[in-house]
């Protein structure tokens, strides 16, 4: 894996962080939030059924899965293969991925005791595989490689609930009841998931994104007060570094523009979200990414491709837009929709300029 | 129960009504969804082991269920123990509704055969003791009464998964693909909800609440153009009843301005949406109904105060406002939380005024 695989595709070098900066492109970039992942029948034969957490820590491994999409896809950015929960573990948090589930803590944190036993994540000490494996990509990928980390309400989501949760009980009880400890925990993960991108930056990523997965749950007002402050002081100590940041959230419609406001270039939109409205929303000068429904992809080819002419016509002839899914591809999705997804997505944007929609045609339409 | 007990409050009479058409109030009225249920006490010793839809098909049962929120928190209306299944069960679809799961059916509906086999809702001959129950009810209540029913997208999607659902992929595939079946199931459901509406509604309901609970993980596109014109239905065909007709979803924010076009008195807000953003999306001459997060009040009467004052502010001055959650009460709810936030709302808002919010005193205001 020293050598780019012939398979790789170029076309797509450069537009995807012109994207990000809100500047003129070819065409739409595309990339999948999940792309490395159980929907591809590579990545299943690979991964085999060791645990993720196992996977991630070989480099050449890890590699390999992030690059396994590319060479599918041809999208136009690749994503490290990794974990948001890699910080909280490599720093000695008990965490479990259960699959199916996701991650599970015997002992949640929910006092401040056990919040003052949390330790800060030192990558190069801690989790020395993922810049190796992010230097190992840079040589072999022909497109830039996302960077990523859970956002601090996210990864204290986890923390605090113990696994994965319906209805976020005890973090909201925490973040009311105890908002002292809230901030000192959310305070903590900031800086741990700072330095976990400082550090795959420094490795070679060439644009970063902060998934803020949960954020939706929260209402306007207590994600403004206790969320938006430790996802500020990630996104601002990336300043310095000249990357894209891109900010992510599900059912965040209306946090959009506090999202934009934390120091991001880009926006992620859910597909709930017109993006018309979300750009109304984050203000002129940040992008947006997003929005298809990962639920309609499963529906086949000419149902994505209909909801997908509707999302490019929303955005019609403005820059600033990086095609994706509102969310992560799910394990059930036919690759080859995706694949002829950006097709037709790099069809239907050529020359910088949208063909007309035609929202009643199936097919790709003509280059 | 043949006179009103005297423990139920009268003082909230009338200002229910008048808050869902606009109309100054002498201070806001309140009542939480699913105030009937396992929160209390008394429901879990009354219902016991029996299923939910033996327990609604008793009159008496159904009445008291009803009832016993009513006179613990004195809230301002009652809602129908009921569940919105019953139109699909009565009508002889195989649903099981499983505690701690939700309706499930052996067979999913997923054909144009598998729609054509289902019956429309009659329910003065499959369903008369719901009626009877309502009727039972109106004259032991001082309060007035709100029947309801699920939209028939939320109901659709049960029919359709199979049950509850995360990425509701079956029915979406249906939405996309097979159109055609996709609204004959849409309009069958329509009348059955209807018909079950009207049914409430000449035994004595006094309003009434269609619960699209599922509606916000479509898209707004696709909301407009499968779901909303169902739902218009049935709104449409209450219009000459003169109840006020409450229209509600989760996480619809993208969707409050349509959710009112539909026909509706009130729009419920989930607590993801401001209340002064929600008004100003469903426009003047619709009121708002909602929004404090049900998972505030599991953190204690503090918390929930605090968000409750917040929540008066932003609907400062203004009529047409029913205080509730955002969603259902939540299970391990403390019921005196939810007694003492009636109390607060109440006193906050006497005069037909808002006093001064104070976000940071923990207990009830003075009257």
């Amino acid at each position: 894996m020293s050598s780019p695989p012939a398979e790789v595709a170029t076309v797509g070098r450069g537009g995807f962080l012109r994207a990000c900066r809100g500047l003129p492109v070819e065409r739409t970039p595309v990339w999948f939030m999940r792309q490395a992942g159980r929907s591809l029948p590579e990545y299943r034969r690979l991964r085999g059924t060791e645990s993720i957490l196992e996977s991630i820590r070989r480099p050449e491994l890890a590699a390999e899965l992030t690059l396994q999409p590319v060479r599918r896809y041809g999208v136009d950015a690749a994503i490290l293969f990794s974990d948001i929960v890699v910080p909280l573990v490599a720093s000695g948090s008990p965490i479990d991925i259960v699959p199916g589930r996701g991650p599970v803590l015997a002992e949640p944190v929910r006092t401040r005791a056990a919040v003052q036993k949390l330790r800060p994540f030192v990558p190069d000490e801690q989790a020395p595989y993922v810049a190796e494996t992010v230097r190992g990509l840079t040589s072999q990928l022909d497109v830039p490689l996302i960077g990523f980390a859970g956002a601090p309400f996210t990864l204290a989501s986890y923390l605090v609930e113990g696994g994965p949760s319906r209805s976020f009980e005890h973090v909201k009880a925490l973040i009311h009841n105890d908002p002292t400890t809230w901030f000192e925990l959310a305070e903590l993960l900031a800086d741990s998931v700072l330095a976990s991108l400082r550090d795959q930056v420094a490795a070679g990523a060439a644009a970063v994104q902060l998934f803020d997965s949960w954020a939706g749950v929260l209402s306007r007002h207590d994600y403004e007060r206790y969320a938006l402050p430790a996802s500020t002081r990630v996104l601002d100590g990336l300043g310095d570094l000249g990357v894209p940041r891109i900010h992510f959230g599900v059912g965040t419609g209306e946090l959009l523009d506090l999202m934009a406001g934390a120091g991001a270039e880009v926006v992620g939109v859910d597909w709930r979200v017109p993006l018309d409205r979300a750009r109304a929303r984050v203000g002129t000068g940040v992008a947006v990414q997003g929005n298809l429904d990962p639920t309609v992809v499963l529906a086949g080819f000419p149902a994505a491709a209909a909801e997908t002419r509707r999302i490019l016509a929303e955005v019609a002839g403005g820059p600033g837009h990086v095609f994706n899914l509102g969310h992560g591809v799910l394990p059930e999705t036919d690759p080859g929709v995706l694949a002829a997804l950006v097709e037709l997505v790099h069809a239907e944007t050529a020359g910088g300029a949208l063909a007309a929609p035609a929202p009643s045609a199936p097919g790709p339409g003509a280059l």
